[in-house]
């Protein structure tokens, strides 16, 4: 998406080593209008998806994740990482491992708002190592649902995630591609 | 806003005591086309109110605020409970009690992305003893920033908050007030 590209280019900040800082749109504020094209693009893609649900996990996948579910006039469900006081269901949970923070987190998603009927769309904001999409990937196993696709804001391509999720055969779309950060440059996929 | 009312009495769900779960549209699923209206209903009770940016605070306060900025068309900022390792920067800080958890937690936002010429609407989900609003509002006033609203969803009307926010003069709407969660019973507020 090269409006997408283009924002990245103008507003995104390469921390030392492979860290991309988008704070000012996408992780921290949130630029709604351009959230919205966001959202669009999703709902395009995967718009012969027959998708049911949205799933995705706090905090900084609601905002993409929202978008899209306005469109296709689905509702989102985000996982959460902490505990809540009020999700006191029986709950769908995996593990989910932070590289860049280096420790182990329990994501969860209460068992009454999914059903086998559902056809999810995963949506996050990053897709790295793809410890978060796999994390989701195993709570859609556990509920016994279909995942009929996942959607990256930004992929860095040059880390194992995208590799791995299209491995398993599951229609994967990233809508700015990140060939390389080396340099503190931003260097986007072409192909 | 009586569809809210409607919508809380049918899937909100009564915990002991004075907790209101409403995980099936607003907390943990959100029902995305009804959240759109709520952010209708928030952008009309605020227009003339010359807002620049709405403030919030993960990750329930994200939905609604979003949807209030894209009818306002100006950016959300949410403030992080957790630490992030890309949110280096600067940082307004303030300390939120949780009476329910009965934590302290440092809420942050960063330095570079409000200035004194903005005018801040708040969101957020819940307000109850009005700790996550004050810790915003103290962020607001490190920034020196005018706080032109106090935008809430669902307002415990029994506890504090919502009069302690009135007593500063501060604009507050609240979209469903509820009187009393007795007996498992929801009452809202009828003036």
């Amino acid at each position: 998406m090269k409006a997408l590209e283009e924002k990245i280019r103008q507003e995104g900040q390469v921390l030392s080593g492979d860290v991309l800082k988008v704070d000012q749109f996408l992780n921290h504020q949130i630029d709604t209008d351009f959230l919205f094209s966001l959202g669009q693009e999703f709902a395009q893609l995967f718009q012969d998806e027959k998708i049911t649900k949205i799933l995705t996990v706090e905090s900084s996948g609601i905002a993409p994740a929202v978008m899209t579910g306005l469109q296709l006039h689905v509702p989102v469900i985000f996982a959460r990482k902490h505990q809540s006081l009020t999700l006191t269901d029986d709950l769908y949970e995996a593990s989910v491992y932070s590289f860049t923070k280096q420790t182990k987190n329990q994501i969860t998603v209460s068992r009454k708002y999914i059903d086998s009927e559902d056809r999810v769309l995963i949506i996050d904001d990053f897709l790295a190592n793809g410890q978060a999409v796999f994390g989701l990937l195993d709570i859609a196993e556990q509920a016994n649902i279909e995942v009929a696709g996942v959607g990256i804001v930004i992929e860095k391509s040059f880390q194992p995630g995208a590799a791995k999720i299209k491995e398993k055969g599951i229609h994967l779309e990233s809508l700015a591609r990140i060939k390389s950060l080396e340099g503190g440059k931003v260097e986007f996929m072409t192909d």
